[in-house]
């Protein structure tokens, strides 16, 4: 049954646990199984093993933690440590914490919840305006509902172009080492409706020279205060891409994406995960993101518009 | 056991059977398995589904196989056609066919198999010149003794810098979705001993912009008149990205790739293969090669010498 995925289905709080339940990503497409996580320290794992991704969408998760962890007694600045700290480049994880610190009730996680996704439709409704009709776009990672606590930022644009009858096609890539793209990305397109096709990551490039892509649209896992965007590794090499196709790049992500105390890219904090994502035998350098200059972008889109990606604190 | 690959290791004809017998390089680096093919149909299977794959080694196979048909019997005009059609992309296999046509013996295909190999080390001996103290390359696919019977185009040129002590590290782009950078190439540097690590593809942008990759140094299927160069999907957007950030790029291949009938890019075929390879479920565009104009190559070196990729023929 295609229909789009509503916020609790993504990450919710139940009293009756008191439980963080998630629908675990890792087993996307092939499976819709939900995780039930009853302390702090299964939620971290979960997050940090990916069970639930998505910078906007592991900040929704962690003030559900918070919650869960004065519902049951635990030191908060101990369980806020935990949830800070369980993934590093993502800065929505401390804002959402520090917003949820002085209320950490399940009612104030469900408003920031809500507050996330309502974000995500104000900067569809934005980027919309970015698209002409008949627009190939191409996206990479999962900006979805997945990772937003639902409706999505990149796709959640591309799903308000295509309400607007202006989306043609959508060029998914595949997003090694994961599989983001062709896992959760495709998988959320098609019950959507919305054309689209995966491609392996290094294919882009020649359907740009090709004249078949006539925007990049992604997510972003933290921008710093120069407008330099951290998001999944790829990013960058799309953007030098787009840039040499003179093909724009549209960055799509709510405020809380955006990190007022990080100057600029470099002093972002890069992850580098387990060389076994890639192989289970040769030595590997496997960083999770990369960053790309604001001068590379075209336009970063949050909730209050469509902003130039210099100075935007 | 480290140690090279013998050329007979990868390829070879046995007169008792007789049959042409390959290493399977789709099970690589798990098993070291051996596939014999008896008639000219199993060959082109073989070639077809990538128990053998680089496309001089599809050529000195096709030679081999040749010579089973004569040896068989079998009509040579419908065996050359069969096998010459295995793959599109490649020039390779209707060179070396056309070379042996008039005398399809094992004697004659063993010869150009040798051939093929002295013009590697040829090649690998001019492109040695290319390389400064400590270099650190990056190499996408497989462009070694796997793919051309014997020592390698681009991994030959790499082994000759080592044995010269002018390389320190070889990057090793995964190459999705077959991934015969992280089972073959991998596997090949670990058997000889050189530093190396794999990565994601799309993470070749952020190590060139850390300024940690000196040069790129690729193989390639079809060479055209004009110096564009086809080769396996995802060299195209090496070279974009190697040119922004100021990086040479080495195409390192035999003569036996240039195809003078094919005047430029846009008239090389490209091979595109299943959806499967990418993703089980949702649809996909699978593309396994794309162009490089030659403006973005900085040289091709063949068995001749370091050459200027312009005007080639």
């Amino acid at each position: 049954m295609k229909r789009a995925l509503d916020p609790t289905d993504i990450v919710r709080y139940e009293e009756d646990g008191p439980k963080v339940v998630l629908l675990d990503q890792r087993r996307l497409p092939d499976e819709e199984v939900e995780l039930e996580c009853r302390t702090v320290a299964e939620l971290v794992t979960a997050i940090r093993e990916l069970a639930i991704r998505g910078a906007p969408a592991i900040g929704v998760a962690a003030a559900y933690g918070l919650a869960l962890a004065a519902a049951r007694g635990d030191d908060l600045d101990e369980a806020a440590a935990a949830l800070a700290s369980s993934r590093p480049t993502a800065v929505n994880l401390a804002w959402a914490l520090a917003e949820v610190r002085d209320e950490p009730t399940p009612e104030r996680a469900r408003r920031l919840h809500e507050e996330e996704v309502e974000r995500c439709r104000a900067m569809a409704a934005h980027a919309a305006g970015l698209f002409g009709p008949g627009t190939r776009a191409l996206t990479h990672c999962n900006a979805g509902g997945l990772a937003t606590g639902g409706y999505g930022s990149a796709l959640g644009a591309l799903q308000a172009a295509w309400e607007r009858d202006l989306l043609a096609h959508v060029w998914v890539d595949e997003t090694r080492p994961l599989l983001q793209g062709s896992r959760l990305t495709a998988w959320e397109l098609d019950r959507a409706g919305i054309p689209h096709a995966v491609i392996a990551d290094s294919a882009a490039a020649s359907l740009m020279a090709a004249g078949e892509v006539d925007c990049v649209v992604t997510g972003a896992d933290r921008i710093a205060a120069n407008g330099d965007t951290a998001n999944k590794i790829g990013t960058y090499s799309l953007a030098v891409l787009a840039a040499h196709h003179e093909i724009p790049l549209y960055v799509v992500a709510p405020t809380s994406t955006i990190d007022p105390a990080t100057p600029d890219g470099a002093s972002i904090p890069i992850e580098y995960r387990a060389s076994e994502e890639l192989t289970s035998r040769f030595p590997a350098r496997n960083p999770a993101f990369d960053v790309t200059p604001a001068e590379l972008i075209t336009a970063i889109v949050t909730e209050h518009g469509v902003q130039s990606p210099v100075a935007l604190v």
